[in-house]
């Protein structure tokens, strides 16, 4: 039997949609159907606009192939303003809020032909506090946040693609929890206009996909970089490892994840080291968690002001955190974080990209928090592009992968570099 | 006779507030009144909150002294985010928006105990085509933009203090053919989550005040530096003139403004040297025009795809021109920005602080344009703290002054050289 084409990776349903040789009005109802089987159990969506998805998909249908994205199902974030679909950032207080626009985002994937099938589970305001949505491997386990929804929806083939968002480890802490490619590109590279702003040095707009092909066709077409339609996969990218500062948090199973991507590079003949990142990266950790808790106390000043009862009890005391943190104090973790974007080139070295940790392991078995952002928090802060690998399996037969991360622009390498792993690494999982 | 409550300075009367000298109701009543006379002519406010207004200062009066603007009115650039007041962004397309939520530089103002007088008028998405208001000096003149109505507000005495914004020269431009002072932080300083996103990495949230001290106060509440509340002005700055690459638009009001301040400093004995800046610089004029326009193309996506019918010929025309920018050109353009940030500071040299032109002269007698924004460009490309000191007038007798420009993050250094300047620049007006 084919696979159904809500199975089917973005790139290939681009292609047969552009053809003729499906339509997009059985794209999408393949993944409404997908969707009213298991939804009860993953719960990914905050909202499902299924009518207007299908009456697009029959508009694109009858008229003219228009743009990169013609006629592709996708999901987005419920922190992303939508013209046509409420919005609640996952808290009460915006229960009941429409927007009157879209995010930039979001027009400009409408504009290149997607269809908004709906909005998916985000954390509250993106932070901690955890939505509905279950891990689709084991619904007693968190499919990790903030973009919840998201990575629970393309995991589970409700959707090919979704809109993410990176603050500490919103993008690829999902991805690895939920086993699927997460892409958080270089600091600035998609418009955040109409996104909920939360730390203005931090947000990052990036996405959820089951390809390293799929999230660089998102990724070409919000931001018309057209060389990330045709990644070259074949050279050998110059790796190297790196366990990071925070390598004490990493359990037994991201430990055997390095060890596996290290013997399969051995094996292939590669020369892969072991890089450390110098002494003032030690400091990064702490400076991200503080700098974002001081954002979120300016940017949520009105939440904080007006709605204090309808916040949770974990954001209220993030809340309080952010406050007590002293311009001084906020000040020198923001000259630490622009000294070590500065040293971090030379420290990669005359490597392109380096091999790291995603996650502690695997996805925790609880829906009462979404595990442990420390493995994405310093990556946020120094601005890299970073991708996530779901090639390895926990102990418990949970997904578990690495990330690869380089250099501050150089998103089509490290995309290029991540796609030539992902042909390779998982072949010995 | 005293002055009328509506013309005293923000540090003035936060003082006699705090010391229960006089009730905000008065305040606010001064400031009513005096719209009453003269908005038909100014037209300054898109909305005006006269009861909630009148409500809060009794509710102010009548509880504790609360935060550093207790019963200070100010009034609120239309572009800003108020859950209480309808938000326009200047554009026919939001002429019904209301918000759910304050942007969060009014959310910590209200938490100070600002009362919001109203909103402002705002050019259209504070980019180029003006909206009603005029300049309060000479109503055939424009007020400048994109901050038209808070400036004209604020030099009309109708509040003491009103938010801004700059993207190219919102701030800068406004305060100088109004007369006033204008402040547009660092880039960062201040929080802009609720504010329209127009460019992300130009998008800069200033103020408009009558002093430098009111401007100082105004910073001070929303970032919690105290230091910026009591400037000392004693010591005298170590300054630089600098005509700056775009000096050929210069007309004769503002060469002759650049002569009377290096004579006057003359005279005090300063050696104030002309300086000039690298050649790398001359071309940032061009890069931050098209910076501007490729991401005003993104960020107004959905406005351009859904209500172009609704946008102005000019503003179509500069997404347009964004459009066909590549991303090649684009990201050339911000390789030069970066170049120039990191060189900038060598280029000040032993200098605190630059005097540069603010504006190419007197404000332009039409109300079909706001004036050339060719002065505040680069500044703002570079996320330079900049000051508007309005200390001389033109042949026609409009105001005229000079911006006072600080290395990135050194604000209370230019906030005092602004202060020392504007004691003693004005003398021999």
């Amino acid at each position: 039997m084919p696979p159904k084409l809500n199975e089917l990776a973005a790139t290939e349903l681009v292609v047969l949609l552009a053809r003729r040789e499906i339509r997009a009005e059985q794209v999408v109802q393949a993944c409404l159907e997908r969707i009213a089987e298991r939804e009860p159990q993953v719960q990914a969506w905050s909202h499902l606009a299924a009518e207007a998805a299908l009456d697009h998909a029959r508009k694109l249908d009858r008229g003219a192939v228009q743009g990169l994205l013609h006629g592709l199902p996708l999901g987005v974030k419920d922190l992303f303003d939508t013209f046509d679909m409420p919005t609640t950032y996952g808290s009460a207080i915006y229960a009941s809020q429409q927007p009157a626009a879209d995010a930039a985002a979001v027009a400009l994937c409408r504009e290149q032909g997607a269809i908004m099938l709906g909005k998916t589970v985000t954390t509250e305001f993106a932070t901690f506090n955890p939505g509905k949505t279950r891990n689709p491997h084991r619904t007693t386990h968190t499919p990790g946040g903030s973009s919840s929804g998201s990575a629970a929806a393309v995991a589970d083939h409700m959707v090919p693609l979704a809109f993410a968002s990176q603050t500490a480890a919103s993008v690829i802490r999902p991805a690895a929890y939920c086993g699927i490619v997460g892409y958080k590109p270089s600091f600035g590279r998609i418009s955040r206009a109409g996104v909920k702003s939360l730390s203005d040095g931090l947000d990052t707009i990036g996405c959820l996909g089951k390809t390293v092909d799929d999230v660089a066709l998102f990724t070409a077409a919000l931001t018309g970089e057209r060389g990330l339609l045709e990644l070259d996969a074949t050279h050998t990218p110059r790796i190297a490892l790196c366990q990071t500062h925070e390598w004490p948090h990493a359990d037994a199973d991201t430990q055997a994840a390095m060890t596996q991507a290290a013997s399969v590079l051995a094996r292939l003949g590669l020369s892969v080291p072991m890089l450390s990142l110098p002494q003032p990266f030690a400091g990064l950790l702490q400076a991200q968690s503080e700098i974002m808790a001081f954002d979120l106390a300016h940017s949520l000043a009105d939440e904080r002001l007006r709605h204090a009862d309808l916040l949770s009890t974990s954001l209220t005391n993030l809340l309080k955190m952010g406050q007590g943190i002293t311009l001084e104090h906020h000040r020198s973790n923001l000259q630490l974080a622009r000294m070590a974007r500065s040293m971090v080139s030379a420290a990669i070295g005359e490597h392109e990209v380096l091999l790291v940790p995603s996650t502690t392991g695997e996805a925790p078995a609880t829906l009462e928090q979404t595990g442990n952002p420390v493995f994405g928090r310093v990556w946020t802060l120094l601005g890299l592009p970073c991708v996530h690998l779901p090639f390895s399996q926990g102990q418990t037969g949970m997904p578990v992968g690495l990330q690869v991360v380089g250099r501050f622009g150089d998103d089509k390498n490290v995309l290029r570099a991540a796609k030539w792993l992902m042909q390779r690494l998982p072949e010995v999982a």
